[in-house]
């Protein structure tokens, strides 16, 4: 079997290695390494290694039907950057995976590109990653985005605090900037059902705009409440399960949670998401993040300074004596 | 829009939670969390954390059409192990994500319970995965499988050590359990061409036996050659690329690789492959590992105690002046 042979069983060895070279670009790293690594600075015995896991979903597909790669690569990153965030670590760095039905050197490096810019920002450096072209399990023209993040946390800094988490805390919400990446296979329900023109504005952006923003970090959210010495108790990284479940899940025994909805006026893009699809208030506030990505629990004094401090935030919700999440 | 409307969309997050939670079982981690982490023995600040992603590519088709998905977990932590022992690192801690068609919490249970007994056995810890249902990303039937593995190295023992990578040097060849995670897009249209009946016999085994046997994880052997003061100067995981790519990408300019590939007979399995796919013997050896699952070189007298020691082992090559790798 020639190399024409076997590239007609399905794989194109040269364009994936070309696709896979492209990763490495600028990184200062050996491109021949099995593994990759950084300097471990933990030479504190307390130091925890943290690492968190999670793709972008269906954002992909929307994405993709609109040719509009670019903010991928930061929805992947940031994810995992905030999942990290919630368990109190620091971004250290990160490697990708990306699955496809056929290689697109293009198309690689725009993701990737996207990725490693998002790791800069977030204080990270993107170490390595994989592509793997397999036609026979991604349908045509799709992909999937898997990311991994590795950070480091100190033990006193590790979240949640529970023991800390307490009747008469208030909830600030730090506003996103979209629906992030969760919600997208009923978003493209949506578009599709009303055969939406994604280039008609829904109150100031086009729909395409609104819809692929991509998911923000919050890494100089936590970097600034840390120098002023403002310790959330515990941090909701608002994904899938959308408030009941990332809020509910930090609680302690005995603490239930409060969101107070009227704190804060959902954009446009989750009012009229919410209208179409006929969904009630409480499965909105589970699957969509209405306007607010990240929740973090705080004694009410460090509450307020932490929302004077970072301006695109809100006191919405307080603990209470009970369990579980209410809306209000 | 009703929970019984948003399944319809396409996600049934029930199942999804489910499957996830079987990922936790008897982690004694806090399933709670946004990350995972474990205790950092870093006191040295010349320890560096590295990391390795990587999926199983198309052996989950074989796997899935023949009904036979527990050896998968395993394909899957020993090809991230075995890419960290080639960096000279110790495994720690491993992450999955499984992105799906369909969840079937009876086909992630198994994955998982592979995984966790492959982790086991090479001395890390599954501390965390995600799993998610794509329908319009994943074909019908077909999953993917990712891993990432985190890991520790000292400085002195990071791998390659192209400084001690001489002319001379002996090539240790440590036996695979057959294909491991590579070549089955080829072995998939060889199976497909031939319409082989996988209960009939290579020489043994049953052919799905021979094609489904789980990636070799070497982290016993690494950790016996460390035991006995025997010290690669370089590691290859012979994965994609086969001989030429893997030990290749490990050569210092100015020296050459020779396989003496009459110094092992690769087992019936290869033997049939090759034949059957007409293949030339250059090319089988850059997509098959042709019974050589990890490639060490060492000085020549310890190679040969490193082969006395291992068993399972055998001088298989040298290097030499030149650049490249030369079958011979």
């Amino acid at each position: 079997m020639t190399g024409a042979r076997y590239r007609k069983a399905g794989v194109d060895i040269e364009a994936g290695e070309a696709a896979v070279g492209l990763l490495r670009t600028g990184a200062g790293l050996d491109t021949n390494a099995f593994a990759q690594g950084v300097a471990a600075d933990d030479v504190d015995p307390s130091v925890r290694t943290l690492a968190t896991t999670d793709g972008v979903g269906t954002k992909t597909l929307l994405a993709a039907s609109l040719g509009r790669l670019d903010g991928l690569g930061a929805d992947l990153v940031n994810h995992c950057v905030n999942d990290l965030l919630a368990a109190g670590g620091r971004p250290r760095m990160f490697l990708d995976y990306i699955g496809l039905h056929r290689t697109d050197p293009g198309t690689v490096a725009m993701l990737v590109h996207g990725m490693r810019r998002a790791c800069v920002e977030s204080g990270c450096e993107l170490v390595g990653g994989e592509t793997a072209e397999m036609p026979d399990v991604y349908r045509p023209g799709t992909f999937e985005l898997v990311g991994t993040l590795i950070g480091t946390v100190h033990a006193d800094d590790a979240l949640p605090r529970r023991d800390r988490m307490k009747s008469g805390n208030l909830l600030v919400g730090l506003t996103s900037s979209g629906p992030h990446t969760n919600g997208y296979t009923l978003i493209r329900s949506v578009v599709e059902d009303r055969d939406l023109n994604l280039s008609v504005e829904p109150g100031g952006a086009s729909w395409a705009d609104a819809l692929l923003a991509p998911h923000r970090s919050y890494a100089a959210h936590a970097a600034a409440l840390r120098a002023e010495g403002l310790a959330p108790a515990g941090i909701a990284h608002i994904t899938g399960g959308g408030f009941q479940g990332n809020v509910g899940r930090l609680l302690p025994d005995g603490v239930g949670a409060v969101v107070d909805t009227a704190a804060w006026r959902p954009p446009a893009v989750f009012r009229q998401l919410v209208e179409w699809s006929g969904m009630l208030r409480d499965e909105a506030y589970r699957v969509f993040n209405m306007g607010i990505g990240l929740v973090l629990a705080l004694p009410s004094d460090q509450a307020r300074s932490a929302v004077d401090l970072l301006g695109d935030a809100c006191i919405m919700g307080r603990l209470e004596p009970g369990s579980g999440v209410r809306l209000e």
